[in-house]
């Protein structure tokens, strides 16, 4: 596949314009061919009312026929994924294991909501049967299902080229439902971004699907996405990125005529606490995975954890000693962009200027000429700092963490309780900690979309149960999740029938239950026919 | 009980100040002792902390004791039911058996929550197994269920001084999941509302919960609810009423710093359309039911169809005519305040100079000194003036409806796809009519949060499957319903636990199920042990 540089709208291809910009490669800083087309407005305009008129048939297509789209579009990705990956590494610098990795990872993800769709009980069902001779007033027969919102608008993530991107969870999970989805590529890999969506392209192409179910739209700049989040017929809006870019696209959604819901996750510095009889125990085996975990993927992950509290001793001077070395011996980093790059580098400077905050370790300096190039930091302060400059706590995004020595409990319940919402907190605690410090765990509830015992947040299992979500600002909506078959249920509402003929009823709804759904009847949950 | 007219904040009362008002009764014009204090800030603020300090009690309070303390609530309301009805009656001026109506659906609807809250399932427990032994990277145990939000602030509606009021559906809902509950007291029933939060009050005492778990504030402006949807303890917020109120709270509430979910039910006009066949075969019956309908509690219900759609011919002029009959002998309707009153005039009034609009017929004139008693109406314009001025589809609260007369099919589905968001849209059609206007049910299908066959929107029954929401202006979040038991799901958010000590798991989630309830194991529907 060659790539054109210009946005997808629909079928078809935007032309070239005079705004255009290139990707550029973090590792050597030069841009990389070909120029990308801005998407003029009325090519915005186009991709949406594609959509529109896309989705009342795309939202009636059968649960098998999205299913097999999904899974086509994994097929059509795996196909392609030398050439996906190989143009994702010029673009990101992310390793190949890693994005070998992450495109599996994306095809889990598309056949993991194929099954969701395929089996059908994601819909909730409920049926509440008549009751003519009810007194005073009969009792109608009302059925209720999730149905599809419309047009979904998906912002491309810089951190994950694949897997939050293009084909990511969003993606997966607006089109499992039935709306159809405009993608604003990220910037920063275009390419990848371009490659991925001829793969869905031709997915929509071979299942017989209107053009509009799916769009990708580039720009280089936020007029695009302020135009897709503002057009009337678009119906809601997912995107994973910084806590400006995020809220500022989340005010513009909710102060439209008709606001719609804007899903962001902005900001998380998942707070990691080290108990002291955990910390006495396993305080270098903690330390070195740490280490691991906030380094991971360049200290670019959403769950990367940015904030380790440790009780004032030994074991936790050990610790920090432990991580000052693993620090120092640390070759430089690669980040994903000069953008991402830069305000790492500045945020190492301010902080060398924040009261009560000191440096413990940096690594190895790498190539100063090269903002994507960075060493990696660990810093530490105290308690009393902390409640003083809650700025401390605000995410670092790069490889970077720090530690808080606190002398007593109080203290770092007291912490616990400042704290701003996070999409983790992570605790390592034997039995006794547990509940010596038994006061923490609903603390962090509060302030949480998932607690992590004895383990680490980066990695974020794509299951059921999983909850990549949390109070503001880790996310601007706190009841759902993005990754995680939960996801789902964002891009849906529910839609109820009243004395409805029996012909006229979705399957979902009709009495013999012909697709073998899950279904509230008259308050029991049951597979049975209603 | 004696009415003090202060605000009960916890389990203590506000003081009185220079800031009161007085109800007014809506059959006389009269004011009503006593006087009602409006709440300061200061009360506003210490009724948020007290819930603030309540919520980490309350949320972890057994299912079976909040529903025991909602069923409390529910026997003390029947029990108070006598003075209850008769201050409502004044101060609402709606009949006794609809009072007596409302408060046994009131009751219903505590009795359904907590049955809802006992059987536990409604948390959505989802459990996902490890696999240590997994490639490339063992696999977590992962589990999540919903959790409550934290304070909820409740607006009293004034068109239900039960049902949607102090102890209503959102109150109800909001409680069930553990959430403290601030109402903002509507001004036109404050009575009636200190007589239900007194009962709710003394259930929070008799449960030995904390003062905090519910307040009930008074003020007859916007002050006291623009401060609580503002205050950073308050989480949520529900609200019932105009549009331009409610959209005023709910810009408030997502331009927080930190936003929080406003679930606001603005405005809706619910079209009923009435489909050939079904309009010559029942034509005065469905004439006769539909003046019915939109005179029910004088029109002032959310559903009430304000626009009826017929097609040109003898049976709609028969239709009309029959209506206009029923029109021009009822007898005047008692709203239920002086805004209402004179809004409902205004727009009387107004509807006479918009071009295209005529008047049928209007009911006998009442007591033009009383701005509270108002004739029914009824008016007819034609599909071209509907669609050059798409106001005249919006809602007029009141006793009074509009009538539609279109010539093809095609021009009610033109009028259809130009409707706002509706909470229902209602077809009486035979099954040809179905076929023949098969393609409606889709558009409305993307327009509405209920449709409803051969019936009348008013009348929200209160069960599994309703849902009483839709695309805005019906409400300002068309993911959930305000009415039914999925509405207990608008207060909750995800929490998930990985590699969660199993003593420290919350008994949802525990491997044997201790409390029975049905969750998602391994991707599985079970009531089993994990």
């Amino acid at each position: 596949m060659t790539l054109s540089g210009t946005s997808l709208i629909g079928f078809g291809r935007a032309s070239e314009n005079k705004d255009f910009f290139f990707a550029s490669s973090p590792a050597t800083g030069a841009e990389l061919e070909p120029r990308f087309n801005s998407a003029t407005s009325a090519e915005v305009d186009k991709a949406v009312t594609l959509a529109a008129q896309a989705f009342p048939i795309y939202s009636y297509v059968s649960p098998a026929a999205r299913a097999d789209f999904l899974k086509l579009t994994a097929t059509k990705i795996e196909t392609a994924q030398d050439q996906l990956i190989e143009r994702a590494n010029l673009e990101s610098a992310l390793p190949l294991p890693r994005l070998r990795g992450e495109i599996a990872r994306t095809c889990g993800q598309l056949r993991l909501f194929a099954q969701v769709v395929e089996e059908g009980s994601w819909t909730s069902p409920r049926i509440d049967h008549a009751d003519p001779s009810r007194k005073p007033l009969p009792k109608p027969d009302v059925r209720s299902m999730l149905r599809p919102l419309g047009p979904v608008v998906v912002f491309g993530a810089s951190n994950f080229p694949f897997a939050f991107s293009v084909a990511g969870g969003d993606t997966a999970s607006a089109l499992a439902v039935g709306n159809p989805v405009i993608v604003k590529a990220h910037p920063a890999h275009p390419g990848t971004s371009e490659l991925v969506a001829l793969a869905i392209q031709e997915s929509v192409v071979e299942s017989g699907f209107p053009e509009g179910v799916f769009s990708l739209l580039f720009d280089s700049g936020i007029r695009v996405g302020a135009e897709l989040v503002q057009h009337k017929l678009v119906k809601a809006a997912a995107f994973t990125g910084s806590l400006i870019a995020g809220r500022a696209l989340f005010n513009l959604a909710v102060n439209r005529p008709e606001p719609i819901p804007f899903y962001g996750e902005l900001s998380s510095t998942n707070p990691l606490f080290v108990l002291p009889r955990a910390l006495a125990n396993f305080t270098e085996k903690i330390a070195g995975d740490l280490f691991g975990s906030f380094t991971l993927g360049a200290g670019q992950f959403c769950t990367k954890p940015g904030l380790v509290f440790l009780n004032e001793g030994q074991s936790a001077e050990q610790f920090a000693a432990f991580l000052q070395n693993k620090v120092q011996a640390a070759t430089p980093f690669t980040l994903l962009t000069k953008g991402i790059g830069g305000a790492y580098r500045k945020e190492l400077k301010a902080r060398l200027g924040k009261p009560g905050l000191h440096k413990l370790a940096q690594g190895t300096p790498g190539n100063e000429g090269l903002l994507t190039c960075v060493s990696a930091a660990v810093f530490q302060t105290d308690v009393s700092s902390l409640l003083q400059n809650v700025d401390l706590a605000e995410e670092h995004f790069g490889p970077s963490t720090l530690l808080i020595a606190y002398k007593q409990k109080q203290e770092v319940l007291d912490c616990a309780r400042n704290l701003h919402g996070q999409l983790t907190a992570t605790v390592h605690a034997t039995p006794e900690d547990l509940q010596e410090y038994a006061e923490l765990i609903p603390i962090l509830e509060t302030k949480v979309g998932r607690i992590v015992f004895n383990a680490y947040p980066t990695g974020v299992e794509v299951c059921h149960a999983m909850v990549h979500g949390g109070p503001y600002p880790a996310t601007t909506d706190s009841r759902t999740t993005s990754v995680g078959t939960l996801a789902i249920n964002r891009f849906a509402r529910p839609l109820c029938y009243q004395d409805c003929p029996h012909s006229a009823l979705p399957p979902e709804l009709q009495e013999d239950n012909p697709l073998g759904v899950w279904r509230l009847v008259d308050g029991e949950f049951t597979k049975r026919k209603a």
